[in-house]
């Protein structure tokens, strides 16, 4: 199971674990700017009882390419339209690619067949890696990648968020009791952590506890 | 391009350069035990002139699992039939799905349309991710996984020693005039980074050699 500490692979791990998943949960340390978001990650997987957590560091600033990653502005204040209908500057390229090997590869060594990933409907419009196709040719690759695959056993991307919008992955995630305050979503946090409000992946965040009828209990900066 | 700074990379690198392609030679620090093969695949960039060389850090020991990167006995003396019809210890798991989700990423960046891998016959009855559906496999997920994916444009994977025996491989870098004493192929090289001569990487070398009619330019500590 992926685990970002962000809002969306937080209601997939609980969503893993209420379907009687033993859930291992794996982050990454990719040179990201921040390590908020490596603490909400733990602070989720402890939460919702992974029998393991490993952070797995890669360096993807090897090859330059993203605003996530390298020193480019993250944009902010962009409208809706531009954020669900471009393939943004935070792509980090191939990043979902990766992150499925490193967990298929501690997939094999644990002997599971399952591996989570909590991408959803409005990450896909812009992310190439998000979509289903992506999704349908990750597993066709995992079955013929592994040992697991040369003796015919299956390996299956559970995606569950895929095709809910992100108020409905709050309301779902609100449902099994997912504690939202340890999570984290922000490109741009303050020293202190805190969200700033601004950058595209709050302003989602906002509008879907807005559309779920439901308050954020995180702090914001700016809202 | 991945680049190992073996054998069998290094006339890869060599079939690349001749084919009129631009290479851009890319490495992993893993965990290795030694850092001789590193040093092997700079030389080997150098002297084949690739664009650039880049080395990505990864941690596959977090997982655990093989023998190249945890503490197992790596084998040796085994038998040609024990080295060709059984998956190794040495398996790394999922390993050329993490290596060519790396390369995938930096393809991305520089808006190359080919990845070349150096994987062959003899690995792949050993190697789940060796196989020729496996590349097949890998191939159509990068046309999904990319922004040039998305955009309409191919990402062809070239394994171009995929049908060669070590022989054959040897014999075609022989031709282009590679040259082998640069190249490192031991699991477990002595201090001073001579080969051991005994372990299994080591035996298909020499008797590739032996195959191709031609010597070995490496020094052995013991054959």
């Amino acid at each position: 199971m992926l685990v970002s500490g962000g809002l969306d692979s937080t209601v997939t791990l609980a969503i893993c674990a209420a379907g009687g998943y033993e859930p291992y949960a794996l982050s990454f340390d990719y040179g990201q700017r921040h390590q908020v978001e490596l603490e909400a990650a733990r602070r989720v997987a402890d939460s919702l009882g992974a029998r393991a957590h490993r952070v797995a560091e890669i360096d993807l600033r090897v090859f330059g390419g993203s605003a996530l990653t390298a020193d480019i502005d993250v944009p902010q204040h962009r409208t809706d339209a531009e954020i669900r209908h471009n393939i943004p500057i935070t792509y980090v390229p191939a990043r979902n690619t990766i992150f499925l090997s490193f967990a298929l590869a501690w997939a094999e060594v644990l002997g599971a067949r399952d591996i989570f990933i909590g991408v959803n409907a409005i990450d896909y419009s812009g992310y190439p890696d998000c979509r289903p196709e992506f999704l349908r040719a990750f597993e066709q690759l995992a079955r013929v990648a592994t040992k697991a695959g040369v003796e015919g056993a299956g390996m299956t991307i559970h995606a569950p968020l895929l095709q809910l919008s992100k108020a409905e992955i709050i309301r779902r995630g609100h449902e099994l009791g997912v504690d939202f305050s340890l999570t984290h979503s922000c490109y741009t946090p303050t020293a202190d952590g805190a969200a700033c409000g601004v950058c595209d992946s709050c302003q989602l965040r906002l509008q879907g506890f807005r559309e779920a009828g439901l308050t954020d209990p995180i702090h914001y900066a700016a809202a």
